[in-house]
């Protein structure tokens, strides 16, 4: 018997439509690198993809499949090739600005990208690599000032490519199993690796993040958006912001704490997502500013890394801001998990709704999940049984980007996902550590993580990362590399091993402190554990 | 390029297993006919579909593809058919309790039921047509008492049929394209219609309607499904509750004012659907009896037909309960839109406002719609220029089961709904009649529901139906058919016609009014205007 539903694919076109029919008056505010304040709506957005649309197609001799490279900060013109290209059947790849040259030499080459979109102020990193790359036919420079000049040749201006294009372009339909987008992992161990996203994944994710026990967007919310679109389509945020009619907020480069909190103020925002570490830098800076009047933001959603409950803590007390930890990799687009208390949690204290907050959460349906313990089976669901979180679900993937290399795949068809976790019986994921950060001391277990979010609840400390180094006896012990809230106080080892006492057993206390201005980051702001290592695991001890 | 995304069929095994993982713990509570409240988890209606699939394989042999019925009142024992059904692959074909004798034997016949799962109470309605139909093999007995009896054969009570049976099931991997559910359509106007769900439509909608900007609901929910699980799939209510964690009160047949306000103050409902014939008697009764404490319940949704601007009003300036329209139809699983007013519309009077509520509102994602107007080209959204309004969608029908009748299908791939709306500059709808239900008077339409909405606005009016008659000179002329607020009041047709005259215009204000004790109501409790027009249009004037 046949299904008698209309066959209506999931497409980044379905959505485009959507925002422009349901909601063309909401608005796309972005704060350019000039500084300049830029504003448009829904259906001004829905005229210029086609407008794209016809320049790729007739200017630069794009068709469906075609993989065409972005290097660019968010604002609307990288919305504006978040849907132009996919809807056109071309894959909007995206490239991650903070990469080192190498790595951003092998993305492009092995992507292919035929066309790269780049910022005029991030033009200096691609210079001086272009003469390696092997596919690229064009470049179109975004956001250019009067002055500006480029050593890259076969350039044209965004604006100039679009000009005279009719606002009239006849999308092809779509298979919604197609790529849409494509995004590496950053690479912390070995090259970075393709992950493809497709246009039925990325509706999916979209949509499922939406809903009131995940992020929560409806039409009055007005949402800024501090993931970088280079980074894993900036979780979906861009294609989320059409489905739930949410005003979108684009702060380009505006990145430092008081940038961030002056666009908050400014445009009334309610809703924003980002890192740990963007975070702590905007409690710190609005500790010292307290905001007059009040923010309107009444919630972060934090990826990435663990959101410390300490950083929890203080943002609500002190500013009456919710954050909410979720939990996702490149590989699941990203989303997988988020942590909400649910109403069986209420009687809780406050220290306990705490730790319940600062787990990864359940699962979005969607979204499987598994831990598979030392023994190969599935572990139980009592909080305390550890092992390697493995997932599958609808924005999931099967393989990377050219590669059969199945070494994060079960054959039963599981991503491994390289995250060491618990879960407990409500279903609440925990991470405690990414496999290869964990600290194995005299044959038991240590979590790098745990300790880091404790030493974060010291009052002196503003930083902590946690790493394994050789020891004789015990073949791993903990090291504690710190960063004090001010640069002159000072903290015994004894102080900080009394604190830990109350939450660690004596063997998982580190012995060690080492005290640094600042902790190394990766390119997408997290604590760069490899580099780490390399400074104080190996050299210095 | 292959799409590097895993498989992950969207199922109703998918929200099972989800309801099960992530909300194990959520509650699922009936108030049965026999008056017994029970409650169990997800967790148990989970082992329960599981025994209920063995059941069906191993004592009924039931196959992929097969039809099976039910007939019966929304409880969890309806609740384990929509799960165990259709996730073992065969098709939960839902039975309209409130069909003629004839529409029913029709629809078994037509659908060819295998098995039959009925509630004991309402065995007798089957029992007079059970020799006219061809393809059932067994009944299957709902919540009968020791004395139940019946003259139909080959039966089997639901617990022994589940008694046993192991509690572990593989479920077969599915095509999200299979029929997951089946329903007639009401059959106002000839024979009832079947329409076939998929599981990835029964999927999506659910997910849809759970966000924000639609249903918006969470896992802090307690939602009372008064839609019958036996009219269009009861909104996908019972899939909804397990995607977000809603714990799920089913009301059976307690459907009585008393008894639903009962049901809402017992469990502390917090949201509620419902058509709004079953809110206008549970205003009345609230009115009558203001409930002590306060009802917790925030919000219900209405569909079905047009939710007058004056229980709106009264239910929320009275109870500080918010009613939300929505629009659908069996053919769109049903939801295809929602009125809920943009951040724009709140410097608007509260007049304005309600005019707004009271609209039809905008398209879910995943659905499209466009009015073809009388020179069949798509209409402004100006508000004011009318035509039939067309959708389209990821759960709306291509084709109706077992006929080739194109009459509901646009060449170019809509459905016709046979309503007859406008859609203004922000992308409301509003529904301004059905097709057949226009009055067309001297050249010019009238809106019979516009009529109906104002009627019932006035104090003394407790429902209003409008239906044309025919008219000499102007071909139609409007009638108003009125149920007063107590039956000794009286109403002067000069006082209705001046009350109208503030919003149409002379020619649209009916000449005649008909005052009567009850409207006449269709098996889904809507206006019956094939009656009222067969006891008033024809015979009487």
């Amino acid at each position: 018997m046949e299904g008698l539903i209309m066959d209506y694919p999931l497409t980044t076109t379905t959505i485009l439509e959507y925002g422009n029919s349901a909601f063309k008056y909401k608005r796309i505010i972005s704060h350019l690198p000039s500084g300049t304040r830029h504003e448009y709506t829904f259906g001004n957005l829905y005229k210029r993809c086609k407008q794209l649309a016809n320049a790729l197609t007739n200017k630069l001799g794009v068709t469906k499949g075609d993989m065409i490279g972005t290097f660019a900060w968010n604002h609307y013109q990288h919305v504006e090739l978040y849907y132009g290209v996919p809807s056109l059947g071309a894959i909007c790849h995206t490239i991650n600005i903070r990469l080192s040259s190498q790595q951003i030499e092998f993305i492009i080459n092995n992507s292919e990208d035929k066309v790269i979109f780049v910022d005029a102020s991030l033009v200096p990193l691609l210079e001086k690599i272009a003469h390696k790359l092997e596919t690229v036919e064009h470049y179109v420079i975004i956001n250019a000032s009067e002055l500006f000049s480029t050593t890259l040749i076969n350039t044209i201006h965004y604006e100039d490519l679009l000009e005279d294009q009719p606002e009239e372009f006849e999308w092809p339909t779509l298979n919604e199993n197609d790529a849409c987008g494509m995004c590496y992992t950053s690479g912390t161990t070995g090259l970075p690796k393709g992950v493809l996203y497709t246009h039925r994944s990325t509706y999916l994710h979209a949509l499922t993040i939406s809903t009131p026990n995940a992020a929560n967007y409806n039409s009055s919310d007005i949402v800024l958006l501090i993931v970088p679109q280079f980074h894993v389509m900036a979780w979906g945020y861009p294609y989320l912001c059409l489905i739930t009619g949410s005003d979108m907020v684009l702060p380009s480069s505006n990145l430092q704490p008081e940038a961030i909190i002056s666009i908050l103020q400014k445009e009334k925002v309610t809703k924003a997502n980002g890192v740990p570490t963007i975070w702590m830098g905007v409690y710190n800076a609005l500790k010292k500013n307290p905001p007059r009047p009040k923010l309107k933001l009444e919630e972060y959603l934090v990826g990435g890394s663990a959101l410390p409950a300490s950083l929890i803590k203080g943002m609500e007390d002190d500013f009456g801001i919710k954050g909410v930890q979720a939990w996702g990799m490149t590989e699941t687009s990203p989303l997988g998990t988020v942590s909400r208390l649910q109403p069986h949690h209420h009687s809780l204290t406050e220290e306990e709704k705490l730790k319940i907050r600062a787990k990864q959460g359940i699962e979005f349906p969607g979204v499987q999940m598994r831990v598979i313990g030392n023994d190969g089976s599935v572990t139980e669901r009592d909080g305390k049984s550890m092992g390697e979180l493995q997932v599958k679900g609808a924005w999931v993937i099967k393989s990377y980007f050219k590669t059969n290399n199945r070494d994060n795949f079960t054959d039963d068809g599981w991503f491994r996902t390289g995250d060491v976790s618990t879960i407990d019986n409500d279903g609440f994921m925990h991470i405690t550590d990414r496999t290869k950060d964990l600290i194995k001391s005299g044959g038991e277990w240590i979590s790098s993580v745990a300790l880091e979010s404790a030493l974060m609840a010291h009052p002196k400390v503003k930083e902590a990362a946690v790493i394994a180094i050789p020891d004789e006896k015990w073949a791993e012990r903990p090291l504690a590399v710190l960063v004090l809230n001010t640069k002159n106080e000072r903290v015994s080892d004894e102080e900080l091993k009394n604190f830990l006492s109350h939450e660690f057993a004596n063997y998982q206390i580190p012995d060690k402190y080492v005290y640094i201005d600042q902790v190394p980051r990766t390119s997408v702001g997290k604590f760069d554990k490899k580099e780490i290592r390399r400074l104080y695991a190996q050299d210095k001890l």
